[in-house]
């Protein structure tokens, strides 16, 4: 296989000049969705485009396409992207690096002077991150049809502005159809996590998002004096879900590496230093790479928690929040991008989504796959976050080869 | 020994005529300290000590002190007592069962016409449920030394009323001096938890009160993404605490069953759903009747702390926040209850006391003791705080002979 390489340099001016926009003090970004700094960043975005010849568009929610021609206009268009909105404390490259790497592929493909019978796109989806205005990944759901776009225009930011005013505003509310045909959609982004770090690569071949469970669980015991209340007696809430969550600690090495567990919330109700804990309120967040092996391990949660609820004779309530399936990305999408990292020799691993992307809403509507290049300490949504120029490279080159191969299918 | 026994028909009568002061809709009795209510309390305890020929007196904190002659009225007094202010929505039994057992007591020896060299007092120390005025034991507080006079009339209710100002309204601060001396203190209670009732026996000899050991725990790992952080990469603050908390429990099985340990408090700052806790705060509540135990407690959970947040790279910070010593009461006060106890020829128990009590100020200013009576399903602080007629009549009886002992010596 004859391996193309993008222009790391050009990449990376690319990604700083677009940091100077709504640069924070601290060396992060602030572009809320459809605010001025996250037009500006759509602006200079739009200005780049239009050198490459690219034309632009927008959908009724405001996600942008800038559209590359094929040579038989009318087949649906190979698409990359990801979004220019950051956090209000965010960081230069969550969403941006898919943006710029897409731009980066369009530029190669220019100058090489590759031409292709599909159209190429590259989106820029509306609020993906939810900072302005919930949900996140607010525009590719509407345009994938799990949000209806009326609820969307409603939504409202903290300052009480609609989504349909904040568009009129920016005059980036255009007619491109909803759930229109797309051949495939490719999405390079920062990890937001450790692993790819953590092992010294470069690259992570995305096969997929995993499956989301939420718990929210109750444990009721008999508050009483700390004082008065031989051990014996007491039905202390607090220990029971203590013990909940060792059993759900060591439920995590049974589901090892791919189960992960976590109690992020938990709350005593009227909590007092000399009270024994009478009610324990706490949150059970639960992933996994396959949909049965969620279902397993949500149904040991069940088991065990009872079993010691039982032995002390506290009351317990589970009650299942959310549940979101493993959404495993399109196998020709995924070996495409696995041919490209091996003919290009890079170092790689299988990885899986463990955040939320526009992608695991596009894997829905078309064949869909990710590439991930590791994030420094693995921090995101974080003024700090931080890349190294190689792997944005690296990263690039991966997402330009698998273009090709798509184009050329 | 010839023992004597109390009108416990008369005592319940009291105990339920002085319920009818400030009932609350769900039989419980609201006299916040120095309230009208209060003082209407006062007004009917102080309108029966009359009938016994006692004379009233205050102290400048508002104590109340009914006094019965002594043959040599000089002598110091033996004093019993307790406190009939209540909680908000507070029981009919604790403290009142105190002061009206005294009250019984009186009225048995004036019937007996059993003379005493030395006077006899019922003192009713102002608010010390601290309910309405903080801190708790407030008027024994103050006559023992503890409190400052002037911190104490300085401190005001949520209305901005202070105890100066409450004191002057009731008329109820008086000369008599503080720290005065007494030949010994004994005072009647409810138990205020479940030891009694769970073992079926009406008395408990109070031998002391338990020491008290607080501690306030910091536990700092790493907050990240409860999606993208693979378990062997985490810093888990929550799990850490879980399993410093089952070291706790498992704590107070190697100090049993006189240790106590409780996690009253506990809280994840900017805890969210999906953020693994990287930071928790809790208290430790530690309890046991003696000082080497309680130091040998918080020695451990010093080591168990330690070992486990070094295992998982947490950083741990343990602040003591308070210690009270043990308070061993009067050897002789002690034996003098428990000759009466057996002499009676009832079931018994020797107890220390979980709770806070005036007895335990007074233990460090004159030979004292305390008699317990069990409360239905050990609950006090609580309009349904209940108490048996019976158990409330030979716990009467106990203090009565334990009194006459003690005149006789």
């Amino acid at each position: 296989m004859n391996v193309l390489k993008c222009n790391g340099e050009r990449l990376w001016d690319s990604l700083m000049d677009m940091a100077q926009v709504g640069a924070t003090a601290k060396g992060g970004n602030c572009r809320l969705a459809l605010s001025a700094q996250d037009l500006a960043g759509r602006e200079l975005f739009m200005s780049w485009c239009r050198d490459e010849g690219m034309t632009l568009g927008f959908d009724p929610i405001g996600n942008l396409f800038a559209r590359r021609a094929g040579l038989d206009d009318s087949l649906a268009p190979i698409v990359m992207g990801s979004h220019l909105d950051t956090q209000p404390k965010g960081g230069r490259f969550d969403g941006i690096y898919g943006v710029l790497s897409g731009l980066e592929v369009v530029r190669c493909l220019n100058e090489q002077g590759i031409q292709s019978q599909r159209p190429i796109e590259i989106a820029v989806w509306t609020n993906e991150e939810g900072a302005r205005f919930t949900p996140a990944m607010f525009g590719s759901a509407v345009f994938t049809g799990s949000l209806p776009l009326q609820t969307a225009l409603d939504a409202r930011d903290v300052d009480g502005i609609s989504v349909a005013q904040a568009l009129e505003a920016t005059g980036h509310a255009g007619e491109l159809a909803f759930q229109r045909a797309f051949d495939a959609y490719f999405e390079a982004h920062i990890e937001q996590g450790p692993i790819l770090e953590d092992n010294g690569l470069p690259v992570g071949i995305v096969t997929g998002g995993q499956a989301i469970c939420w718990l929210d669980v109750h444990v009721q015991g008999q508050s009483a004096h700390a004082g008065t209340t031989p051990m014996k007696l007491r039905k202390d809430a607090l220990f029971g879900v203590a013990q909940m969550a060792s059993q759900l600690e060591a439920l995590a090495e049974a589901f090892a590496p791919k189960g992960l567990v976590t109690i992020g919330q938990l709350s005593i109700a009227k909590s007092s230093r000399n009270t024994i804990a009478g009610s324990v309120n706490f949150t059970v967040d639960l992933r996994h790479h396959q949909d049965e092996q969620i279902a397993a391990m949500e149904q040991q949660v069940q088991e065990r928690f009872a079993q010691i609820a039982e032995a002390r004779g506290l009351a317990l309530e589970i009650h299942r929040h959310w549940l979101s399936p493993a959404t495993p990305f399109d196998a020709d999408c995924v070996a495409a991008v696995r041919r490209a990292v091996e003919a290009l020799g890079y170092p790689h691993q299988d990885i899986v989504s463990g955040a939320g992307h526009d992608a695991i809403l596009l894997a829905r509507h078309c064949p869909t796959t990710m590439v991930f290049i590791p994030c420094v300490g693995g921090l995101s949504h974080n003024e700090a976050e931080d890349i190294f120029p190689d792997d944005a490279r690296m990263g690039c080159d991966v997402l330009l080869n698998a273009m090709v191969e798509r184009i050329q299918r």
